[in-house]
């Protein structure tokens, strides 16, 4: 385990720019971190849905894109450091231990979501709605492609 | 009171795109979602501090001041939506009350937030540590100026 702990902490800082990132916080606050990343983009995502499906508001798109891209960029990585694989204390997270032990498939996963979250911010600029339909179904099933292995739901 | 509420409601739909963008979510989730935003912007804030203090790595600088001007972009004015004003069950508000009976006032320090927060994510493209250092003063005194008289600590 803690060989599979190392190798993790390895390929997990990697994903991000640098682990200066993580030293300032507490593991706990990482978890809380990361979890807010993906709670706000999970707005945002529905809001994208909510203009494909109804009343489509190209500025309302383009910015919500934009806040999903931004935060895929910003290092997240950084957010699974060690310390953050299990529960602490009243903070838990949905994260699988598989996750910290298959660092280069988690990080291929992650190349995979901020390619198409690029992808997604870059079509939402312009107002072809189906092109923003497709790259936005394209992040979603980046986003579930990680949950289906690495989330306990 | 009910004509503060209106009043409130009309003034923070103006500082969302669109308010389709509240209506498909419950009032408690919409309270989650502004939280996980800021408690996200927060943590690209500290990772901005300790690059300025610490050894500045240019990527990371600009990745953390474009994921907290592309939240402060995303419409965030939708998730003070009308039915957000108090607690809810276990989700609770710091937003004191006085936030949704001026928003015009809000409106204004809103404006001034992301303003500051652009520009951040401008000059955080470049190298230029003390630009930087300057428009990140900026960005943490538009934070505290609506802090100090909307958020109940």
């Amino acid at each position: 385990m803690q060989k599979h702990l190392i190798g993790a902490a390895v390929g997990v800082a990697t994903l991000a720019l640098a682990t200066t990132a993580a030293a300032q916080f507490k593991p706990e606050e990482l978890i809380q971190y990361r979890q807010a990343g993906y709670s706000f983009m999970s707005w945002n995502m529905g809001k994208i849905k909510v203009n494909l499906d109804r009343d489509y508001n190209q500025a309302q798109v383009a910015g919500a894109a934009n806040a999903i891209a931004a935060i895929a960029n910003s290092g997240m990585g950084a957010l699974y450091a060690p310390g953050t694989e299990r529960d602490i204390g009243d903070v838990k997270t949905n994260v699988k231990p598989a996750f910290f032990e298959n660092p280069e498939d988690v990080r291929d996963l992650a190349m995979d979501f901020n390619q198409k979250a690029n992808a997604l911010a870059e079509v939402a600029q312009g107002g072809d709605q189906e092109a923003v339909r497709a790259a936005f179904g394209q992040v979603g099933e980046a986003c579930k492609a990680c949950h289906d292995k690495y989330r306990a739901d």
